[in-house]
């Protein structure tokens, strides 16, 4: 079935159906014989990338790959964002935005072993996941083509299904499955169907990783993150991986109903869509490294930190990642990480992650300086020069223009 | 009692211990008569403010007044502060900054009437609060003298409890109340005792406004919120004053425990403190507002604004209200303000104020472009040159210099 | 000549080569009947205009439309970038990112006024000012349409040249000038040729609007210019309207060789090119702006405005004039300039355009704080409270952490 | 003379009246023996740190050292700064603010090294000097007492001269020397007097560094400098250690004229004051390294890289050099100035350090990208689809919200 003359792509194969047809049309249409790949970075059930591996073959790939990623998303992508707080308009974890730099890597580290003509992305031209692709690709092979079949198709859904049919190809979907679903380590992405509705409330059946409020255990628990240079690294007292940690803390804060997020987001495409999350491991581990370095960093690189964490989750929603600026933002980050380091007591009740204690022996906060106790050692008596000269700006401004 | 050649200072009287004794040590340390002014911003229960203004003249003041600035605080200083999503660290609502201002306005403004040589206020040297009294001060009248006799004093509780009575002054305080309370219609915050220690969690005694979690309700309720530039404007259909809006909202709200805030803090004046807030209506409506924002605010302006909020929560923090910078942070607002208009579904349970609906005839979610379905209008031909050129930069720069 | 059934376009008409073409390119390939608009921002000399206007007439269209915009664009387009210090990439006084909104503005109303079905511009693919016309169309009239022959055609120079001879087109340009030049009231601007080498040092050629320092005078000349509401409004105590003071500085500065930028610069489409700028006029008064802002602005806001500087630069610059961002900066802006009143020495020589004096009656500077002699009003013995507590997070950090 | 049991300062000794009579002042009020510590950072001429050393024993000091800091100062303070393109209020490079960090670092070295018990200064207290002296020293060695005796003293210089005499002391002033200066390696400061007139235009005898325009030479000279790291290291060909490169261009560039700046600023103390900075120097390798800059830097990044340069100037201004956030933007910048490298052409000319060239091996200009000539490689049907994107949100917001 393979032709040696026929060029080759790596295709990021998810097994559903967009890039199951898009092994036959990217052979109809443009020639190529498909490598299938299918990357691993926490979505899939035990057994579910054997299924997904055969499926690529069925659907006509003349190689199918699966890689395990999960270690490298969590230490590689994951662990940075942590550090950067990273929450795309103050909300959303980047989950889908996370994932793609490292399966675009892959396709381009599994193209250039294979001596493909190009790699392939299964994404429409409306999303953001596109770009991601894309712009890695730039970044980490410039010169290799990308190819994007769906969004130079621009088939809809029906309509793949019904091309699909004709030629027999073994697609993945019923017709009933209402919403577009993204999934990794760090959460679960839902959108289409009644959520593109923004005054509709999400049906319970959108959610999969958190429970119900009214279903959530009734009493609280409380686990322990400890933290060293700005990462979780044990829970409870025990030390783990950061992905065994995330999934773990995930699970947990999932059963408690911890980490839903509805939100009207600004796409870098220049539209607004309603979009749910799921994250319960993300929004647990965010709290308790937001509350800690509260503990643990100087007030004006901490304001400082925060302008920039913006910014950060920006660039990485937009594609950014394996460029300079990011590389800068993370050394900033790094640098601020060296003293992020302590436990925070995290109590999950009734869809709450509450920080509820924080304490590091690198901590600034200093009880001899912010007690009104006895032990008080704070010199009082500074103050009022600190006051007058602190306002003195604002009186010389009032004296002459503040009446007007 | 009143002698015509003594000096008259107007005190901010809150009708607790520090602001009680202090008027007997502004008479015997600098000569003064007292004026009493209390201001109820939403504090008191009903009756409360009658036995406030009956005790400074108990304690000693020669004049003791009150004033209702409930909906002044409301209009003048929580509006502007919902307009600017204001929360300091990105967690606190600035419950009491917001209220200083307003007090050392009526200070001034009461001194400036009674012809007062001098305004007072009862805060020690460590606190913020100070600032935001005397930099007001320098605002408003700049060459106004600030007493600050608790600071001068540097008296411990104990100490002040102890001159009180060798002088028969009616304190109000029994030693047993553990926690530094203040409180207004925007929230109520605490600390001091065991809050001290930032590992240990809050008492439950220690919240007045918002019910545990484990006494909520088991059924949510939902309430929805209408705004017209940028303020809640009517409570499920019904046009609401703001000042009962918010305190309806603060109580429906709280009975569902939604509004605690537990965090460390970074004062202005160099050290870290640990604060607990209960802000139910703060926390609401703000969270309204922001999603609101989310559908009728355009991304690139969104952007940022949301650099300037956390700017704006720092300066009303720093208590720097009565400011040019704060000023032109205004006029940005109130320009991004005048699309804010629509309504929010938020369903108050188990804590959580979560919006899960929200509209507006202004909002800028296009279904035709958002769809995945048939109605799809979205041209997606333009994305690939959009890709390319957005890319660009990081490709040449992946080309030149990122393999380095 | 005129087809009523056909379709019409209103073209942005220069008299340049690319516009003259396009007139005949329009009614080949889209069967359009073009109105030619020359808008006269200032780049024009007398008489010049008239010769623009026949030239469209010559070159096919079937009306041609001169407007003289001066005025108008010094009030409503250059004004705000002089209050907004409008320098991109800390450099570039944006000349032409603020006439094509101007330009695009009266093409869209001639388009209505004439029931045209589009507008057209004569920008390539590669530069700033077809985003600038597009999107300043997008945002003044969202449905019309936008024609871009030159793009779309994509013919080189040399092309467009043969192309027009063969069709008898009478095109304007001989085949010697070697630079692509835009200019207007604010500044004149020219790339190509050699300056596409950016290690070679621009010929003198290049530059007409400033003296080259070896023939510019060899006395200082010195000019006075009084501000209102951060604006210019008089010259050496002769109150000119904003058109005509831009004119007469830009000349005078001009004589002494002032305002020529050599720079390579980030365009919106993602390379970088190498420009030169000659503004003597611009640079001038936004340097005395500037000055005058650094003895009128509170500290805190003049820092805030700063960073917005940037930013308003940038937005103007990549065609986002009328967008919500913009107006919001515009409401900042406007209220820090209430106070910008006051007159700016400025001395012309050499290529320089140095402030060697300001004074203002709402000026910030207080000489009896400022002075170290007898006059000295500032009381020293608030400094050391204030440096204490200024320092002290630092001290904390660094008992805590800095030796790590 | 030395008395064993008295307690030991190490005063910053500069030579001049205050730390000449700040010694005796610190036996007679606080019974201090002074070591004297003078720091050379280049503004000593040959043979003159000796005579420095010789009448701080002259007055009184029991110990005499002096230190050549020269190259640690260009190497440890100065570097940074040019990576940060550091220029307080975009103007003043920060002269005197990088000298006192190493100053104090030495004084606590040799307070260390001698057992002494505190630092001293010889500061008033309304200039940014305390605040950098002081806040260095709680940064590297929190619990060291730190003296003031100018700022605790309070005499004015009259009165400081008048002690002296009576005590003999051998003060080193005339009566005549009209203005306050600081120098060194990186520039020179001048205030007071005449000066404190921000209208006054300052007299040619404030300065000594640079010609004035007058006379200067006829023909500009041309000088190349190379950068590696973001740090010029070569001038015209010849490797030179940064201390030297800094003297040969800043007494070349001074020839010319070039480097005076005439300014209001704003202290950190509160108040606007008029400074004169000369900097020849620094101002032509500022504008070399920011051109390369240009060059180098991928887009996004230096915008990001210039809104932190604000800050950074800021924070160096204000005395935070040894802090977290100074180290995290340093950590940000030096990711940056990888690619930093290469060579610039600047022009002197008449009081100019005009950037006339610029070239680097990993610059990100791409000729084939920016040309239009033939060579053209740049894609331009990309356009269009990055215009109607780049310009939806506005389009939407047009109609939405637009005309209103």
């Amino acid at each position: 079935m393979t032709d040696s003359s026929a060029p080759r792509v790596v295709l990021a194969y998810s097994g559903g159906l967009d890039t199951s047809v898009a092994i036959r049309w990217l052979a109809e249409h443009k020639g190529y014989e498909t490598i299938a790949l299918a990357i691993d970075v926490g979505q899939a059930a035990p057994g579910e990338m054997d299924r997904v591996q055969q499926r690529a073959l069925d659907c006509g790939a003349v190689e199918s790959l699966v890689v395990d990623a999960k270690d490298e998303f969590a230490d590689d992508f994951v662990a940075p964002a942590v550090a950067a707080n990273a929450l795309y308009m103050g909300k959303y974890p980047l989950v889908s935005a996370l994932s793609r730099p490292i399966i675009t890597r892959h396709l381009v580290r599994v193209a250039q072993e294979h001596g493909a003509d190009a790699i392939a992305h299964g994404c429409t031209g409306k999303g953001n996941d596109q770009v991601r692709f894309e712009v890695t690709a730039m970044a980490v092979a410039p010169d290799l083509a990308v190819e994007a079949p769906i969004r130079e198709w621009g088939l809809s859904r029906d309509g793949a299904i019904a091309w699909a049919r004709e030629r027999d190809i073994p697609i993945p979907v019923s017709k009933g499955s209402a919403y577009s679903i993204d999934e990794n380590l760090w959460g679960r992405t839902a959108e289409c169907g009644i959520l593109e509705d923004p005054w509709a409330q999400p049906p319970e059946e959108v959610y999969e990783r958190s429970a119900a409020l009214a279903e959530t255990p009734d009493e609280p628990e409380e686990l322990t993150l400890a933290f060293e240079d700005g990462l979780p690294v044990a829970l409870d007292g025990e030390k783990l991986a950061l992905r065994e940690l995330i999934a773990e803390v995930d699970r947990r804060a999932g059963r408690h109903g911890v980490g839903r997020i509805d939100m009207v987001e600004d796409r870098l495409v220049g539209i607004k869509s309603r979009e749910i999350y799921e994250c319960p491991g993300a929004v647990t581990i965010l709290a308790a490294h937001r509350d800690l370095e509260d503990l643990c960093l100087e007030q004006e690189l901490a304001q400082e930190k925060r302008g920039l964490e913006s910014r950060y989750a920006q660039i990485v929603y937009n594609g950014l990642w394996y460029t300079p600026l990011k590389r800068a933002i993370d050394a900033f980050v790094a640098e601020t990480q060296r003293f992020v380091a302590g436990e925070v007591r995290v109590q999950l009740f009734k869809g709450h992650a509450a920080v509820v204690g924080r304490r590091s022996e690198r901590g600034l906060y200093d009880l001899s300086l912010a007690t009104y106790d006895e032990a008080d050692q704070f010199d009082q008596s500074q103050a009022e020069g600190f006051v007058k000269l602190w306002g003195l700006p604002t009186k010389v401004w009032a004296q002459r223009q503040g009446h007007l």
